[in-house]
């Protein structure tokens, strides 16, 4: 497309050709993709953050486009905090918030700052990719605590943490996404949430609770976060803009005590988040688009998820059983026992299908053969009814 | 400033009041303030920016808003390695590059890729702070290279290399500035990079070049960087868009061997700098505005460092030396013997300066003490009159 519309003036003819996305090398029919968790791009808010990006050109620039806090932008977290008192009845303060480069970042400067080579993280299994890397960049140690229907599994991780203990081990850090999980798109119940920070502060554990996913609700309340449950200061919680504003934007947050927060700032490496992008995150929010909005992803991608389940129970052999997730962006599919989802991953590419294997969300990748996650939130209803489709018969095929 | 304008919706008022600057806490008067590199902020291409987001944002939300390559935006990665490749007569390809959050990142990135816990690294002396936090956060052992008049001390460099291979110890890594380095504002002459490269090949020693600066020059053309004079692929390079674009879009790059890149880009932990301000860098790019920006840039940092320079000779005590930087943002001033100027901030601050005492760029920040850096790039020519005047003053009564 280098057909200039009337409205761009001529200087900026070869922006417009030259910014044209890349063919993907090799060539070929994008396939339907339920590899990742991308939110739909249908659904980004541009007119609006065009003209916050305006106002913040056009008022701001002196703070926008120059360096700024190591915290993050002071307007974004009263903004940020301001909302999350209001929805979830929080008494948070700037004090307790530090805006990061995507909630990636979050997650990583944590187990920068905590964790030695050969220190121990308990990671919930299976678990978000992005976050076993992270602590594996830190040359920790992973050991599993299963997720099952209701969440994290209390009583596995108590078994565990008494075996530990007897070895002498004291795990640093607890990992774990209690709503809408990546990749199980389970929720973890009250009773177990309790039951966590029971464990937490009889083993003195710190828990590093990944809420992604908490403002894409399908069917009504959440139980309180681990954050909101914890009365001694040992949660840490990370949210994002990722899913819920644009994921470009790379703009995440991190709550936690006031007194961890600085040293956490002093391990940020990017000179600190894009003040540029925490203005407009701020300034969307104030002009009170934001819950519009949300409300708008969550019709759509409740949508996308009842088609995806709908096609399952259609095409998929009866063998296979999946979740339901009442919210985010995830199904996860159990396979027989001794199928390999990543010998499908090659007939399903051929047949134009992407997902992602399960092995990749367990620390000991051996143990997540017989499993598969498919994200539901990038592809139309269309394209997710004939994928399911198209995937069910890849599985007829190869389990007979 | 709660008035509207008349072109805002009134949905945005909020956003209009909410956004405006928070005053500093304590009160009073800002400071005429030389203490950081800042760019100023009225040299902001505030418009051309507001043209490239709407551009963006109307013709690329669905790439600019969602999540990207971890190398960064390859439209971006195109238009910055044309501009280096036509300036320079370098032959980059886009594999030797990537995108980074800031060259802060490329450098902390760089530093957990090869630094294990009490190995050296040699840094010029002194040294832009960021740099040596960025290897002490590794628990790196920093040696000392002492910069003069000519740049980096390649005789000492040679010497602090025997004494270390004599020692059994191999420095990993040798990071410098040598284009109005930070914070001397000294380049380091075409003998003297040749010298480095010489020695770097034959102790085996890796060199970070930070060139942040390269584009501020304003007189003339420089030597080569190591980086286009190296032969053996020992040479990492990063630059900015901090200095001659914005520094809140939080971009730069880094420039190595295509063999080493994937490595370091598995290390970044933001999830992938923002695609959205990477598009607008592009974007700003492609229409053609980058040059004649840095042209006005050039002329009005210039002018900066020569009102400075005037002023320092009418206002500092004969005992006071200081360097003539040719380009960057910055003036080293070095006291008489015996003389602290952490001491003198104190004093300096009561007069409405601010500055940065020297021993933040030092290994060991006793070694410091007698020296200040003066930025002159965020000040107005009055206020840098005015401030060194005041500073002047504070030097001659601390120093009778």
């Amino acid at each position: 497309m280098t057909v200039l519309e009337p409205t761009f003036h001529p200087r900026w003819a070869r922006s417009v050709a030259d910014l044209e996305p890349r063919p993907a090398t090799g060539g070929g029919r994008a396939p339907i993709s339920f590899a990742y968790g991308l939110p739909d791009p249908a659904l980004f808010p541009t007119e609006s953050l065009n003209a916050a990006a305006d106002l913040v050109l056009r008022r701001h620039s002196d703070h926008a486009l120059q360096y700024g806090a190591g915290q993050g932008l002071p307007q974004l977290i009263s903004v940020l905090i301001e909302r999350l008192n209001r929805a979830e009845g929080l008494a948070l303060r700037p004090e307790e918030c530090m805006i990061t480069t995507g909630a990636g970042q979050a997650i990583a400067v944590v187990a920068r700052a905590l964790l030695d080579p050969g220190d121990t993280v308990l990671v919930e299994t299976p678990a978000w990719p992005g976050a076993l890397n992270a602590f594996r960049r830190c040359n920790a140690r992973l050991v599993a605590v299963p997720v099952d229907a209701e969440g994290l599994d209390t009583v596995a991780l108590e078994q565990t943490l008494e075996t530990l203990a007897a070895a002498g081990t004291r795990p640093k850090l607890l990992y774990t996404v209690p709503n809408f999980q990546n990749p199980t798109g389970v929720t973890t119940t009250l009773a177990r949430r309790q039951a966590l920070l029971d464990l937490a502060q009889r083993y003195d554990l710190l828990i590093l609770e990944d809420d992604a996913y908490r403002d894409l609700a399908f069917e009504g309340a959440l139980p309180p976060s681990l954050f909101a449950l914890d009365t001694d200061g040992r949660v840490l919680r990370t949210g994002t803009y990722s899913k819920i504003l644009a994921a470009g934007l790379r703009l995440g947050w991190l709550l936690g005590p006031r007194e961890v927060l600085p040293r956490l700032i002093a391990l940020k490496d990017d000179g600190g988040t894009s003040p540029f992008t925490a203005y407009l995150a701020a300034a969307y929010s104030l002009a009170g688009e934001l819950e519009p909005h949300i409300a708008r992803l969550v019709d759509s991608y409740r949508r996308k998820r009842d088609v995806m389940l709908g096609a399952l129970t259609r095409y998929f052999p009866k063998s296979v059983t999946w979740t339901v997730p009442a919210g985010g962006f995830f199904v996860w599919v159990t396979l027989p026992p001794g199928t390999d989802a990543a010998d499908l991953l090659r007939a399903a590419r051929e047949e134009g299908v992407d997902f992602l294997p399960g092995r990749s969300c367990f620390p000991d990748p051996a143990d997540g053969t017989s499993h598969l996650r498919l994200a539901f939130s990038l592809p139309t209803p269309d394209q997710i009814e004939e994928g399911i489709k198209r995937l069910g018969g890849v599985l007829d095929a190869a389990l007979g």
